[in-house]
């Protein structure tokens, strides 16, 4: 077998077998195979496509490229989820635990931020001591002592996913679907869970800009987790505006932990009950409608919040943080951006304010930077909400004012108004299975 | 500007500027663009094409990146011919010396064979102390004196075609039709001469299989040429047979001297006039059917004859070998091969057939081989010639009874019979300006 006649069946348009991408995918790992040959064959498929086959073969050789976990020592059905990333979206520290409380099993690796999207790891690492770097034996611990656990990625999970991926950030090649639902789901596989569910954000602050192209992404993990024996299913989540209202690592935590005391922003809330509701249904938990009333009672219950506090404390965080969100540092600087103008928000860039939020000190550019956990922004008016010149539009929270000068002129250029109000975006667009 | 940025526009199938092009080209040269991108790039421009404009651009970046030769110290317009490559062509030995005999000056870098086709500066130096390595002033006086020079390319022409040919050869970017073209015009273009007449070559011994392709790659290069300044035009011509009987370095020498005698076969003489008169034309010596008369005179008169002979006493080759073909060294195995049945020959596979001459020695796979400038063949039928069984096909001449028996049944597959009498493909498809 040939390198370059696989490159060229893919450039005129034809179906690689999985013996071909196998080879692929073994030369990527070994470095047997050029950097320019797999540049060339990932810009051919960008351009041609994957089947749902191809899609599937090399997802599976990936994931087998590096370790598999093996969560079968643990009891019970494993879920996992997975956002594509956005804008504020701090689902899983209140999902996780709310669905742990009601008896399932969330033995997650999540990852870091990156650009514009936050990062669950980065996030936990705000409260002081918690630890992300664990053994599998503490890992294994904290899952049967708290039925929950989220770690950093210690392990070589899918390394020809890492390198092909640092290759397509390069070439260009990053927006080919298959790609992208390969590259997501080889480490999903690879950590080890019984079940899956795809978080699918759409919208202007997600990768996916258009629900067109959010479903089809969707539609091509799921196939691969249910040909792969995952159970997977898929929601198709808003993110034409930040979810919530804190973007920034302590600033969302302490958002979480509002919402798993019953309170916190609508949106948030009403996201993350269907996203819990959903993991406990494929975790055999009941018809969508019962999964539902359970997460409702997770919350009410006061359940999740003791859950996540455990998990806390067993991963070495101070849990009198969750106890008394009060205790997080202050940010050196506050500053309030104001309305300049009267009118109806008509929309807003919510990449942009992700970087707005980068700027503040909330994110990082590139891998080697450090974060400002007390940075980032509270928002006071989304989409469709009125507001009168003068009225606050934002909180920027950030180390110094040269920071929050730069981050509210950027804020204020994500925003347009409009006189009349404008019809806000369902927050669920659609469910995939 | 950075190159990522170039990819993902072409990748959308934009046309770049030629400042992206030329951003492109210096990265080639100097080495900053890694290879990885070069290869992105080259599949995203093989899948989404190039317009004529990028072409040019691409051609001159390409051209201005090594030496660029100038001619203006020579007199008169200075005309130079490319064939795209073709089995048994060997039309640059005949139709260079008939030009130059009747007043046209040729100042020619010629290439070297590879794979399936010849090279003129191979044919050449099987004669005796033929020189093809030459000082820019030598190359001068032996124009000056002879009219005529056919050097080998020793200046640094185009390297950053040379080093994107490389790429494209690992990476399936080869049959792109704008980068073909742009490749061979920017050596043309580096090459200095005033006018550029191209013979592209169509049917199964050539690279373009298809008119139409060759036709597509013709309108191409003659755009550029004219764009660039240089006055070009092009024929298509047939390569579905070898062209003439010959095929192999000696022999090829050998059939050209016929030619040049006024004697050859009909269709290797009808090309070399056509070729000849449309490079008169080109040097504005008239219309084409004086042009025609001129290169039959130059036929008739003798004169080419001893162009020939003068430039390769000029390149320090032994004339003798021009005025008596028989001096060259005979093969050790001569094998005739004779026809198993009967009938019209239907089709010969051209290129097969260029691959038994480099299977006898005649040629190179990779450029370090050696030649034997004795091996070839000698075709004793062509498609629609009658043969009846047990009589001579072709004559192999090579090193040793292996390779006989090797390139015999190599030469025999290539050949399909019927009972009746099939159509030739014209010689001269059409003619582009």
């Amino acid at each position: 077998m040939r390198m370059y006649d696989i490159i060229q069946r893919k450039k005129r348009g034809n179906a690689l077998t999985d013996g071909e991408i196998q080879f692929v995918v073994q030369g990527v790992t070994d470095g047997s195979v050029p950097d320019y040959q797999i540049a060339a064959l990932l810009m051919a498929i960008t351009l041609k496509g994957m089947t749902a086959q191809e899609t599937t073969a090399l997802t599976l050789a990936m994931a087998k490229s590096g370790d598999m976990l093996d969560l079968s020592p643990l009891d019970g059905i494993k879920v996992d989820k997975h956002s594509t990333g956005g804008v504020g979206d701090k689902t899983t520290l209140i999902v996780a635990p709310m669905v742990a409380a009601m008896g399932v099993t969330v033995a997650k690796m999540s990852g870091r931020s990156l650009g514009h999207t936050g990062g669950t790891v980065d996030k936990l690492e705000g409260i002081p001591g918690f630890e992300t770097s664990l053994s599998m034996e503490n890992f294994f611990a904290t899952v049967r002592k708290c039925g929950i656990c989220i770690a950093g990625q210690s392990m070589s999970l899918a390394p020809a996913d890492k390198k092909i991926y640092a290759l397509r950030d390069v070439t260009a090649t990053v927006d080919s679907i298959p790609l992208i639902a390969a590259s997501i789901m080889s480490k999903k596989i690879a950590a080890g869970a019984d079940r899956i569910l795809l978080d699918v954000k759409t919208g202007n602050g997600a990768f996916m800009k258009s629900p067109e192209d959010a479903r089809e992404l969707a539609q091509a993990m799921v196939e691969i987790g249910n040909t792969a024996g995952r159970k997977t299913a898929a929601l198709i989540t808003d993110m034409s505006v930040p979810l919530g209202f804190a973007v920034g690592n302590n600033l969302e935590i302490i958002e979480s932990i509002e919402v798993l005391k019953g309170g916190g922003p609508a949106d948030l809330r009403h996201v993350c009950i269907e996203l819990a509701a959903y993991m406990m249904h494929l975790a055999d938990k009941g018809e969508l409608p019962h999964c539902r009333a359970l997460a409702e009672e997770a919350i009410t219950g006061g359940k999740a919040l003791e859950t996540f506090a455990q998990v806390v404390e067993a991963q070495n965080g101070d849990r009198a943080f969750i106890d008394d969100p009060a205790r997080f540092p202050a940010a050196a600087v506050k500053r309030e951006v104001t309305a300049v103008t009267d009118g109806y928000i008509r929309e807003m860039d919510t990449e942009g304010i992700g970087v707005a939020a980068l700027l503040l000190g909330a994110g990082r550019e590139t891998a080697a930077d450090t974060i400002d956990h007390s940075a980032g922004l509270i928002l006071h008016a989304k989409v469709g909400d009125r507001v009168e010149k003068g009225q606050p539009l934002v909180t920027l929270h950030t180390a110094s004012e040269e920071k929050a000068n730069i981050a509210a002129e950027k804020y204020l250029s994500c925003l347009s108004f409009s006189d009349n109000k404008t019809e806000k975006s369902p927050l669920i667009h659609a469910e995939v299975r």
